[in-house]
């Protein structure tokens, strides 16, 4: 894939997190990387979704965040951020970050999201986890790295690759995927998963985990080796 | 009615349920049956909504569930599921299965819903049953036909057409009626009465039944012979 | 304002239930009443939407609800209750009936709402209303005319045109106004004020009231000889 | 700024309020200051959007309320407080009203709202406070003026730069900004916080605050000379 058809991507992509309702104004990003050229491509800060072209997408080095070619946007302020995942997940290929709303609500409850039905076992292997607190260090000294970094921290002993997506402490959703395009969706299932979980508990505080057979049962039909949902290919 | 025009029905059918805002992403599922011919036919697996044709809807054998035909899609992962329920409920003629979300709240906190109002009786014959949770073996066996007789067992002593609907425990709703769009239908009013309900036991957690006199009355104003609601035919 | 005028705008009326989102499927209706021919015009019984027209309006003499001219369609199965409502309301001109959310909740909770705020008093005097339930043989021998009576004697002792909405105790809301279109907007005035409802109830269940200094000045600023909300006539 | 152009810009800033789901009906209304030429602009009382034009909008004095030219049309009848706050805020050129759900729940429940999570820490500095209740004389007196009073003594000890919203108890909220457009994008951050706020309290009862450090370092990287959101002017 060219730099050209990258940006396109990640330019769609962006446009897509207000088309599925998960953004307002100007918030949100969405990254893509190239590991080949070692870059990744994402959102410009702060411009309105109506001005967004692929050719305002901002390109940085994966290595040090530096600014590959001469673009004049600045990147999105996020930017840190999707370094870090990208450098301790080698998975993926796509980071969106949201503030939808019921993804949000459970970041600022402070509550991870349990698998409480199928619909969460189709799209995310186990609970989402809920990072911690930033310490009053890490805000002050370099912001967006340390949220990386307790990103990383929050998946020590869990696979990124199936569970897609993490609650930030006090702040809202990452998630990730194997493109642009897969991080949105993934946004997508992790605030429909949220909202009905919100339901949930209105209606039932005692929560019922879903059996780990059927967790694993659903996750699995639809991914890895043995899954059968979908078609051949 | 050609196999044709049922899989112009049920693709219609399908595409509904996106319209209806019942489903998202590649979720949910609703087939047609042709009883004379022995046929079913259903969405394909994993195909995303703005790519369904008729043509690419799949139709299998009532008996055994084998594709009739020489079709390259694979059926949703859930035809067991379908199957059994024509298998036993000899009245219907269509089956939707949305995540929806107010209807999936209550399937995930293993709750029915009762009958708290006239929109729920307009609809639906008594409380929505909760199916039981599927066993550790029913979920490893054959877990798709298992999920279709815990469906049909929670109707063992009910009328599947007085109420055509039901919640899988901890995964979601199924509904079903004369024709796949009758089961979009009744998809739409279950996820409506369950929002409401949501809402009312929000509002007062006593819950209040609807007085049985009047819960039939709004049934059979609707439906059977009685019936007044409507145009004489 | 001739007969084919009153149709035009009652079918306009209902369609609007749908465009504000106050309905779905074939629920509700709206009315519109000619009082110097003595005629109430009504959406038919259970026709979708998408088919309504003028012309399939009913009308049926307010004297007695049997049908005037030679029209082929039945009039809603709620006409009654409408009738009802004209005989004893002699201020008003249209009547509507939803089964909108929030306020159908209010009705299932066996709620009535109380004035939480200045967008209720800006459009309904004091406490919507929630009437008592149905006695058994209320419903068996005349369900529908039975519930305009209960909505009748709900404002035995208050003024139904300074507050144009009940809620019927199990059922949902019914509202009107001076014309079919204003019926429809009272409508849609009472669902977010409901909604609101929900919300202050979740946020603070210690319910407080608007001081009634406040409920009278928002409600005569925009009511009676006092007002000085909108523009001079 | 030509005072044509000024009745644009309230002009489309009163339409986008209904745009962004913000309003229903004839509510809500927004206004722009001239400070030059000592005249605000404002949205006409009562007026359907479907009607409003940018030459309906009406020009009063900052200085005495009194209309400027002869325009036809009454101003909104919350034009006295808007006044109030363009006089003793000068730092504001747009104030925006809305009867938004959320913000307006808690308006009702008569609570502020604390920062929860950085999307609030985005765009508010601090907690959004709710005013005290108007007394019987203050609402009977010069209920409007009044409502302007109690929001600017909220803010006694606050800087309604950085905070550009309250909520009035028992009304709902008002936003401003440096501009119409400003003060409307205030009132869209504002309802999404508020909803947010909602759902993240039934999560979780025990409010947990945003740490300070986050709330400033938040509010900082948007707001002020350390600014690094957005792109360099």
């Amino acid at each position: 894939m060219t730099l050209k058809q990258l940006k396109q991507q990640v330019c769609e992509a962006n446009l897509d997190l207000e088309h599925h309702g998960l953004v307002i104004l100007t918030w949100g990003n969405v990254s893509g990387v190239d590991r080949e050229r070692g870059l990744m491509v994402i959102k410009p800060s702060g411009i309105s979704r109506e001005a967004l072209t692929p050719a305002k997408m901002v390109s940085v080095r994966l290595s040090n965040g530096e600014p590959s070619g001469s673009g004049q946007w600045r990147p999105s302020s996020d930017t840190p951020t999707h370094l870090a995942l990208y450098r301790a997940f080698p998975g993926i290929g796509g980071v969106a970050h949201t503030h939808s709303r019921a993804a949000t609500a459970f970041a600022q409850a402070r509550r991870s999201i349990p698998c409480l039905g199928t619909t969460h076992a189709d799209h995310f292997h186990g609970t989402i986890p809920l990072t911690r607190m930033l310490t009053r260090k890490e805000v002050t000294d370099d912001y967006e790295a340390e949220t990386g970094a307790v990103i990383v921290s929050a998946f020590r002993h869990r696979d990124p690759v199936a569970c897609p997506a993490v609650l930030v402490a006090g702040h809202g959703p990452f998630t990730w995927g194997r493109d642009a395009a897969m991080a949105v969706q993934n946004s997508v299932a992790l605030e429909a998963v949220a909202a009905m979980a919100v339901e949930t508990m209105a209606l039932n505080p005692a929560v019922h985990l879903l059996p780990a057979a059927l967790c694993e049962k659903h996750y699995f039909r639809k991914h890895g080796p043995g899954a059968y949902y979908g078609q051949r290919e």
